[in-house]
């Protein structure tokens, strides 16, 4: 089974917005087994969305629309597809109910432009829309299935698990398998695999790099043969692996951290809160997070996690010796198993001796502090983020030392 | 001018990689008065991308690809343009001078199949990369215009900028005015210029909403009508706008806090961070920020910033009170001009008298404390988002109602 995507709407071709729909459609399609090979985004625009749709109908079985569902004169996605498959528009006093309601919890009326939403395509399936107004359509017209879902991606992601994926079934199964790596460089990963990306053709090998992490995809549609292959995988790159699956490495060190039972605590300089502000994103935090201190400023430094005047003075503050005092100030002052402390230059400013991406990460627990010397490559933001990931990594690489780091949770 | 971007990978048609290429392409285009109408995504498969080429080349006036040219046999965008083209390929021995000093600049050397980099189109221009080894190409062929660009959207971005933009000149300039606004509503700001995006033919009026920001857009091929009907809209929208063109909020509020000399620091809670890095991710945020104390578990609020566990236990940790007092404590700690204090629920847990999204901000100055009440929609991620936001904003009505907030700086 092949399918096409087509997201609607200027806001995508003005780049206004960012197109996320069509990622999130591709994962979901490959893994019900079906083949994305062709994703277009056109203007609001009837006839190029006619002409387009007509293309799509030769390369694809399935056909999955977002946008263009609303209720101006600007939305004609169901229009012109009832056009294309030769269907009337039939006005269905049920949905128009479902829209009345919407609006009325919400202590609103409906627009006379809302009675447009209320048309369904004959011969259809319409896939009410608990979380807003634009109902979606379902339609199998001969050799061509045509699925329209609202643009906005919550309630796209809503409807695609709750109305569409138990429609879609394909014959052949895909199966998939994402390891996820950190702290092997892609072209030494691929080194270590080389053999088995080359020799197999019954799973399909891809690497993707990407801030300092790598994954290995596998593809198979034979399960028996792709457990083998990611057996083998995972002998060879061993601790790299942080995770199989979705999880990121936020997700997965907050795992670990729960399930050890470890309060941790960070105390954060050229990141600015990035690190915790990622622990915190996570449902739960707080079961794991205890405090951030971000000390951007040096009297910061001082004031908050006691870090001495004279090593400021002496080493500055992207030193070993500051990221060190970091950590074990706050470790000194906060009740927590595991203190984290990352400090560098995040840039554009720089010396010679240090440059952009020197950072130093410092990690203290009952057994001591140790401290990381790195050198990132990329800007400012790319020096964040990566000095982020490796600050939780310290704490990923302290739980592998002591034996309780598990890559699957 | 019209034009249609083709992006080659299957690592966007699978959604292993999201595709922000043609968003930027597009915005840059529309700058330079080209109408961006299409984007295509295709995996890597030489007759697909032979049939959209051809398929583009009805529609558009200018094809921009963006990937499929670096040195493995599943990069071929430049074989199937010449093909389509008929073009032959030639073997350009001062490119591959060029890859080979990249190299060796790394200390490493090229591969055979960075030979293939070396064959150019004939008749076109060869777009020299110097963040790469992938050049890119430029070809006029009859009424078509290709312009090939490498995939990484670092080198994208500055091949475009450096070998391109400069290519492209369009008879008709496009004026872009962007308009940001927040603490207004879409629908509210829709019915202040209601008038003006019926009536205006001239002037094309679009607004945009996203996380508590709407923005108002702008475009004419009439520069003048454009500055009349901007300067109507500001008067009406007044200090709802926070900048005029691409600054983020962040930025906006930055570089007043920079003009002003104020510096601040912050006391998160259900951010974790975020407040203090979202300023941090700007270059010279030094300047302004000193620290942000991020007390996720309450004995954090207590000992960093001196909360009463009374008015813990009393109120909550989520509470005007609490609010108060961490915004008041962060403000006597350090030596800030102003200090923004966030405690709210981010969820998933919630009680009924403190659902998701109920939010304090404090802010303390030396004119005293102010404490605002918020409930924001949707879930965790959002609502830090919008919290964080909204911490930054109430720096900016500070400085409003001081007289030193300006939208364009």
């Amino acid at each position: 089974m092949k399918a096409e995507i087509i997201n609607v709407g200027t806001e995508l071709t003005s780049g206004d917005t960012l197109n996320i729909n069509s990622q999130y459609l591709s994962r979901r399609l490959l893994e019900l087994g079906i083949d994305v090979r062709v994703h277009v985004s056109v203007e609001d625009n009837r006839d190029l969305l006619k002409e387009l749709i007509g293309q799509a109908r030769n390369r694809a079985d399935i056909i999955v629309f977002t946008g263009g569902l609303g209720p101006t004169d600007d939305d004609f996605t169901k229009e012109v597809v009832a056009e294309v498959a030769e269907r009337e528009l039939v006005y269905n006093q049920k949905t128009m109910d479902d829209i009345e309601a919407f609006f009325a919890k919400r202590g609103l009326a409906p627009t006379e432009n809302n009675r447009k939403q209320a048309y369904e395509i004959a011969g259809g399936v319409t896939l009410r829309n608990e979380l807003g107004t634009a109902p979606g359509y379902y339609l199998e017209d001969g050799a061509t299935t045509y699925i329209l879902l609202p643009g906005p991606p919550g309630e796209m992601n809503y409807m695609f698990e709750h109305k569409v994926a138990g429609r879609l079934k394909s014959d052949e199964n895909i199966y998939v398998k994402m390891i996820r790596t950190v702290g092997i460089g892609e072209s030494q990963l691929e080194e270590s695999v080389k053999d088995m990306i080359r020799e197999d053709n019954e799973v399909y090998v891809a690497t993707y790099a990407k801030l300092g992490e790598v994954r290995v995809k596998l593809t198979s549609r034979d399960e028996t043969r792709l457990s083998e292959v990611y057996e083998e995988i995972e002998k060879r790159l061993g601790d790299y692996i942080y995770a199989i699956g979705y999880d990121s490495l936020e997700m997965a060190i907050f795992k670990n951290l729960r399930a050890n039972g470890l309060r941790v605590g960070f105390c954060e300089s050229c990141t600015g809160g990035l690190v915790a502000s990622s622990l915190a994103a996570i449902p739960g935090a707080s079961d794991v997070l205890d405090r951030s201190v971000v000390t951007y400023s040096n009297s910061a430094k001082v004031e908050e996690v006691g870090v001495s005047r004279e090593s400021l003075e002496k080493y500055g503050a992207v030193s070993e010796q500051v990221a060190k005092e970091m950590a074990e100030g706050l470790f000194k002052k906060a009740d927590i198993d595991i203190a984290v402390s990352v400090t560098g230059v995040a840039g554009p400013e720089e010396t010679e001796e240090k440059p952009v991406g020197l950072v130093y990460l410092g990690i203290t627990t009952k057994e001591g502090t140790l401290v990381e010397k790195h050198l990132f490559p990329g800007r400012r933001k790319t020096v964040q983020e990566r000095s982020a990931k490796e600050a939780l990594n310290m704490m990923r690489k302290h739980m592998i030392n002591r034996g309780i780091y598990r890559a699957e949770l």
